[in-house]
């Protein structure tokens, strides 16, 4: 199969919305966006939080400071986009369970609220959101296809599952372009590693490059399906500017599986620092573990002729090598 | 199969709050709690819009006066409860997609701030959820048993289903237990004939005693599963009292399908007055008709030893005797 790389023709000139565009993957996808050449927008609640992000992109990004619920200015932001990726919010399963309404208030108000802005500012407009692998059953047979129960045992994953019904749902009443992409654990540069809840090869990374111990919960068999960022900036892009992908649901991933023990592993071996200790499984951690996952990707290769290009071994050789190039990621 | 009753040893001298304790259910649920001897508690946002239930039950009820939201009223309603029963809430699909914001705060963040005030101040308790027939995918074949695809075309449908979410993480992660019982259309006394967005039964009986027209959209063959309140009331304080029931989920319906057109014939029948004129389907109502729906009601028969009781036309013929004996009611 020949892979597809986003188009030019499909941004120059077009507008983009990124909320949270100072998060991980939004810091990831707003240069990928100015180099084809879209007018992009960022709506955050505050910045620079990475100056060279800012200063790289500045000339060609507009500014929009304001809570995902401050509905004032979403209705600035929204106003005349074609693409809005929504990557605002909060995230994180046992934080949520801590903080159920903080969540829900970010999470489901948040996206009501920008649904809202689109349909009166934005009718046109595409807007991808990031669901997430957490909306499924836990312990489901690997791989683990778009049909596949749904059975959310987190409040996040619980949000990400009623933010879907809210795009099909809006999709039927106003005419909304949606496309749903459940992803799975992304990785990369650019994610901050004291996001402990976000992602944890970041986090494994940035212990090993310190010379650290990397401490994997219980025997660490449990499998997962790690994505490099690079290929999920170009999976939103290409769903943002595929028609036929309207209205669909996607899983998001690398497609492989590999246990935490043994990216633990690779991470010491790549990095040549750092040491892997397995210690008891957390209460928090343990109520939200849904035992092994990884997803079944043939829906969305066949659909945007997309695939995964990094492998994780050079993925997490890059993410190291721009640690230890960046003193501020160093403990 | 023998039917079992609500036993009078699981309700006297126990204490139940009943949430939205005024509205439709409540005020035919509190009148069997007291007479089974529970002491009953009402939270409601006003009262009393039925003088004639107040006064009833008063000497054994006690009321809270707040807002579903308002978490200082909640912890003292809930403090040291044996059930809970949460009949608040904002009810309609139509309604909930003009205004999901609101939908939102009433029935989710409701909800979790329920559940937050029963894991601190009344832990053993159980709460009974009326989820809704509304979280299943539209047009499925009939009946509909609690194992089928859901996928709610409206927010209330979508805030029914992460609010079951929400029971199951909460009984995950702190024990709490619950039952969910997805309901198909209650009917009965109580209804207030003004809620259009509740109960299609009462409209149209409110319709045709008054002698005027009852309006059935398009040739009105979609089939729906009417059950009377009373079964409702007798399976919530079952599934509430029966330890097997905790964390389950059960359809709660008559299991008979009947066609709306029929429903509007029976009733003209019934009452002598009124006739029945076919209109198109408003776009609002068009936009979240279901298609038929009938429930698969085996799994609470077996499990609760329940069954329904009350034929359509016997629920219907009493409800028109009451209307004429309450003027109130009449236009």
């Amino acid at each position: 199969m020949d892979v597809k790389s986003t188009s030019e023709a499909a941004y120059r000139g077009r507008v983009a919305l990124v909320t949270g565009g100072f998060g991980f993957i939004g810091s990831n996808l707003v240069p990928r966006l100015a180099e084809l050449g879209a007018e992009v927008r960022i709506m955050a609640r505050s910045w620079p939080p990475q100056a060279d992000l800012g200063e790289a992109v500045q000339p060609q990004v507009r500014f929009f400071k304001g809570d995902i619920r401050d509905e004032a200015v979403l209705q600035d932001a929204v106003e005349g986009c074609d693409y809005v990726f929504h990557l605002a919010g909060k995230s994180g399963a046992s934080t949520s369970n801590e903080s159920p309404i903080e969540d829900l208030d970010v999470n489901c108000r948040g996206l009501l609220s920008l649904l809202d802005a689109m349909r009166t500012g934005a009718p046109e407009a595409v807007i991808v959101f990031p669901s997430s692998r957490l909306v499924y059953a836990p312990n489901l047979p690997v791989p683990v296809a778009e049909t596949s129960p749904t059975m959310p045992i987190s409040i996040y994953g619980a949000h990400k599952l009623v933010a879907e019904s809210y795009l099909r749902i809006f999709g039927r009443h106003h005419g909304l372009k949606s496309v749903v992409l459940r992803m799975t654990n992304p990785y990369g540069p650019h994610q901050r590693p004291e996001q402990h809840s976000y992602g944890v090869i970041n986090q494994f990374i940035y212990e090993a490059v310190n010379g650290r111990t990397i401490r994997v919960f219980g025997r660490g068999e449990q499998l997962r399906d790690y994505i490099h960022v690079d290929d999920v900036v170009e999976a939103i892009m290409l769903a943002a500017s595929s028609p036929s992908a309207s209205g669909a649901t996607y899983n998001l991933g690398s497609g492989t599986p590999t246990s935490l023990a043994d990216l633990a592993s690779l991470i010491v071996q790549v990095a040549g620092t750092g040491k892997v200790e397995h210690v008891p499984w957390p209460d928090s951690e343990a109520s939200v573990e849904t035992g092994d996952f990884c997803a079944d990707i043939s829906r969305i290769k066949e659909a945007l002729t997309w695939a995964p290009r990094v492998e994780l071994r050079d993925g997490v050789r890059d993410v190291i090598s721009r640690v230890h190039r960046s003193p501020r990621l160093r403990g």
